[in-house]
């Protein structure tokens, strides 16, 4: 049975919601929990829950919140994130879950665990429900500036997850972009159209917001800004319908009656549509299993995010992602035979260059580089 | 009574619809209105009316595709949208309409009007509906890279239109990023908002892609790739979420009933959310009036883009524009006062040396430069 460690002091209502989402995961998933954080904050929370199934409690003194920048968070030696992390390196746990500060727990996870071989940087996936399977987002919020090989690796890493965790078929990857014409994108956009074609992913072209959720695409690619404002607009758009539908069914007595009427259809559309409660977004690349939870969860939402890290552990998500990425090494270079060398070659030594570096905050000078490149 | 240029060839369903909203403005708002493109298909559509007000027509023997590059599209001599915007200069017509390209009605509008005295980048400025008044957005994607002095002129802009137009008392501007804090942001971002600390506009900071549609500020601010996927997102969740209550309302017979019963309250809900149908978008910051409306327009938006430039004329936005950054120039050379001298000059000399650039479709080596200012 996986161990998972959940830091009991990330999320807008921690430890109090994180603690009840780990009780029920506990509970309902036979789950094997260990709570990191400041001690007696966490036992007072328990002590609310006499019945409940006792969990393990690991102390660490820091708490990172929720608006800290990641180098701040990343100088805290003792915090929930990294205590959690470094469990998981001596092996402790399988999993760490969080629903605290993302770039936080990237940095951490960078600093303490690292990433895949020849993964330059991690990316925070999530899957939005659609009108297919759903869509696979990568990245949604973990990097900001991006170099066109990471998108190249997140469209990688985001094809295997929908290949092998979601059991889509030769999924369809696509790059976010302003249009669906090759004559669109930016700068960041047109250097990954470029590269991706030297890659074995079923590669669509451009995507735009709205294929997000028409089942055109299985896995959309984008830096983790224009990621994290696709995904803060979807949410916003969703509670504005949700305001807005709520004032016409308020306006008069006969539609007061109609939505009395409509409650159960629509509290089941209102369901399909939420995917915070679909769980947490893993931390793909990183070298063990991270799951990012929304940091305003309901405690349904943890436990679905620890199902999620199980999951992971127990379909060995990360063996898969190795693999894969050794035989795309392999199989590409077999279908290499087709491209031009040149091209190839330039791609994997690129590859593994960036691979040996790991300095999670880029300084203004590597950014200045990357914008180039 | 304001003579408005239609490009009759513009839009998913050109020139059909685009006649028929033409038709419904003419007689609705008493515009007088030019039609502009391919003399032959416009008066098989005309025909169609027989009772319909008459409407001039000009020949344009060319037609800018929806999905052509804006540098293709400048160079046809004769396109109905190059056409209309030489009527514009000529003083023949007031404004321009379009439901095409709109990248190519930028390209077009910067080669043939040009831009307002110290505008960089005319933008394509959104209202969505919001909690509030409706939120601008600006640009929503005639620029895709963008340098900071874009975003701050921007910024201004859409300010001044919030102030002028909505009758927003001291619109809150906000630059949309992945999250709140002053840590958060990409390259451009941090920068953009280091110089609008020079600037008189209300800057609240950064806002996220939820904040849009909150209430929370009046005027969100990104550069073009940003905003065009942050609102075909829009469009994405709102389509999917019209599904989703579809398959909920028809799942079995209560609920088609409720469907009956709530059918109502829902299309009230879904018209104040169909932001397309509120009219067209302003190519904001261009010498002239121009208007571009949704691709996929019903006649309905047509009429509504039509009414827009009508307002537009009449209400002399331009000059109001112009006026505001002269006054802008005074006011802030006093408020400068409390500012440091260097930064408010090298600001002042930055608006002046980029407004003297007009060359529309920017090369390489310009879009290097600009991703390292």
């Amino acid at each position: 049975m996986p161990k998972i460690a959940i830091d009991a002091m990330g999320g807008d209502h921690a430890p109090e919601v994180v603690i009840e989402g780990a009780l029920l995961a506990a509970r309902d998933l036979g789950a094997e929990i260990v709570l990191v954080g400041q001690r007696e904050a966490i036992e007072q929370e328990l002590a609310k829950h006499p019945d409940a199934p006792k969990l393990y409690v690991v102390a660490a003194t820091q708490v990172v919140p929720m608006h800290e920048s990641p180098s701040v968070a990343l100088r805290k030696k003792d915090s929930s994130m990294k205590v959690g992390f470094e469990m998981m390196k001596r092996g402790e746990v399988d999993a760490v879950v969080s629903a605290g500060n993302s770039g936080a727990m990237m940095a951490i996870g960078m600093f303490v665990v690292g990433t895949l071989s020849q993964v330059a940087r991690p990316a925070i996936l999530v899957v939005v429900p659609s009108l297919d399977k759903g869509t696979v987002i990568v990245d949604a919020g973990a990097n900001v500036d991006c170099k066109p090989i990471h998108l190249v690796q997140f469209a990688l890493m985001g094809s295997i997850y929908a290949e092998r965790v979601l059991g889509v078929n030769s999924p369809r990857v696509g790059v976010l972009s302003n249009g669906e014409e090759e004559s669109k994108g930016n700068e960041l956009t047109r250097a990954v159209s470029e590269q991706l074609a030297a890659v074995p992913v079923n590669h669509v072209g451009y995507v735009e917001g709205r294929d997000i959720f028409n089942g055109k695409v299985d896995v959309v690619v984008c830096d983790g800004f224009t990621g994290n404002i696709a995904l803060k607009t979807m949410e916003g758009v969703a509670s504005f319908a949700g305001e807005v539908l709520k004032d016409a069914f308020q306006k008069n007595l006969s539609s007061k009656l109609a939505y009395l009427i409509s409650r159960n259809a629509l509290k089941q559309a209102y369901r399909r549509l939420d995917y915070a409660e679909y769980g947490g977004a893993p931390l793909i690349g990183l070298d063990g299993v991270a799951i990012i939870a929304h940091g305003g969860s309901s405690p349904l939402a943890i436990k679905n995010a620890i199902r999620q890290a199980c999951d992971a552990v127990d379909q060995k998500m990360n063996h898969h992602i190795a693999d894969a990425l050794a035989e795309l090494d392999h199989g590409a270079g077999e279908k290499k035979a087709g491209l031009p060398q040149k091209l190839w070659n330039r791609f994997k030594s690129k590859i593994e260059s960036i691979g040996e570096k790991s300095e999670p905050s880029s300084s203004a000078e590597e950014r200045r580089r990357s914008g180039e490149s």
